[in-house]
């Protein structure tokens, strides 16, 4: 019998209309479904997608802690990685969801190595959060011939600024608690006025905000853009 | 009367799957749609979403001639946003596609920058060339607590050099005529191996290959993608 498909589907950055016309279907027709979910609460990544689940279907769902900083155990993933080979084994596609883009700072690149070399696999990419900020800001994410580089708000103030003064444009990914300090930064080189805050883009609850507005305590799914065009930044 | 709303709508990478539900429907229902044109050939963003266009729709192809290097003229925008303001102004929606992602160097901004003063802009994201380049690679573009770096083919190679030794991960888009110097650069460097070459990501004709199997007359959309991360690049 022919091995399943194990398919790593990008469900977009939040809103159940930004997911992909291929992703829905590939959901609407799974029979087994995976996805990371927070150790309490509803995973994000299932939820985008609820309405086009088969309430017949397998649910995996893969409990990954989310504390800030410190790695997901791998056992995670490998109990995960075996079940979902279990199905593959029997002959059924699994449908891994994954919020955003899987490939773009995705738990799915977790699943990806254990599983590539014993099964098909097939990537459908999703909106990342990098597009649905800018739309969220209807603002530039980079433009003609300039530079974009992607810093996680984890690294230290020497490297961020370094980084953002090398770049034409910036995306500041995961503020989390790092905000106080990304804020003075930002200010320290001049570009608090061209730096834009952007929470839970396109939810309901989607803060789109300058950097002087952004509260000190942002959410982990947050990013900071700078575009360093000046206004108007393309003619 | 109500002026219309302008939709900048993303039709990501290609394939008509990928589209977001959000933008099809906006497609489906849409009374004026405009989008860019070569001056031979059919618009790319419009053949995307082609099965979904209303037989009635009006139509408003904006035609800019393709020329490597060559900023389009400014008179081809100045036009196609009196036409577009000209339907805003009787109150009709007008829904702007833009192959990729509206905000990632699309040239819907163009646009933006004549029409968001005067009326109401709504933005929606689609899969942008990152996120489809690396589907089509199984393989990361960015993870962990990486650097990515995305640099167009035009810079010179001391910029494209220095650039690419800073970053994780890098993407280097508008590949076009400059191939050739990017294979010597990325040779330099030492980082052969760890290059991927993609064009038309998601369209039957796309083309996932190492450096070396990639052709010297790459077209425009194409793509190179660096992930410096060893194999397994996660665990």
């Amino acid at each position: 019998m022919a091995a399943g498909t194990l398919y790593g589907v990008g469900t977009g950055p939040g809103d159940p209309q930004l997911v992909t016309r291929r992703a829905w279907a590939l959901v609407e027709a799974a029979e087994v479904i995976a996805y990371p979910a927070p150790d309490s609460g509803e995973s994000f990544a299932r939820a985008i997608v609820a309405e086009a689940i088969r309430p017949d279907a397998t649910e995996i769902p893969m409990i990954v802690p989310m504390r800030a900083g410190r790695a997901p155990a791998q056992s995670i993933y490998d109990r995960g990685a075996a079940e979902i080979g279990a199905h593959l084994d029997a002959g059924r596609d699994v449908v891994l969801l994954c919020e955003g883009d899987p490939l773009f700072y995705g738990s799915f690149m977790y699943l990806l190595v254990r599983l590539r070399d014993a099964y098909p696999v097939v990537i459908v990419p999703g909106v990342n959060s990098l597009s649905a900020c800018a739309a969220a800001q209807a603002h530039p994410l980079v433009a003609r011939s300039d530079v974009l580089t992607v810093l996680p708000a984890t690294l230290d103030d020497a490297a961020l600024g370094e980084a953002i003064t090398r770049a034409d444009a910036v995306a500041i990914m995961k503020i989390g608690r790092h905000m106080p300090r990304l804020r003075a930064l930002l200010g320290g080189l001049g570009l608090a006025g061209k730096a834009r805050y952007t929470s839970h883009a396109s939810l309901p609850r989607q803060r789109a905000l300058t950097l002087d507005e952004a509260p000190d305590d942002a959410p982990y799914f947050s990013m900071i853009l700078v575009y360093k065009g000046d206004d108007p930044w393309i003619s």
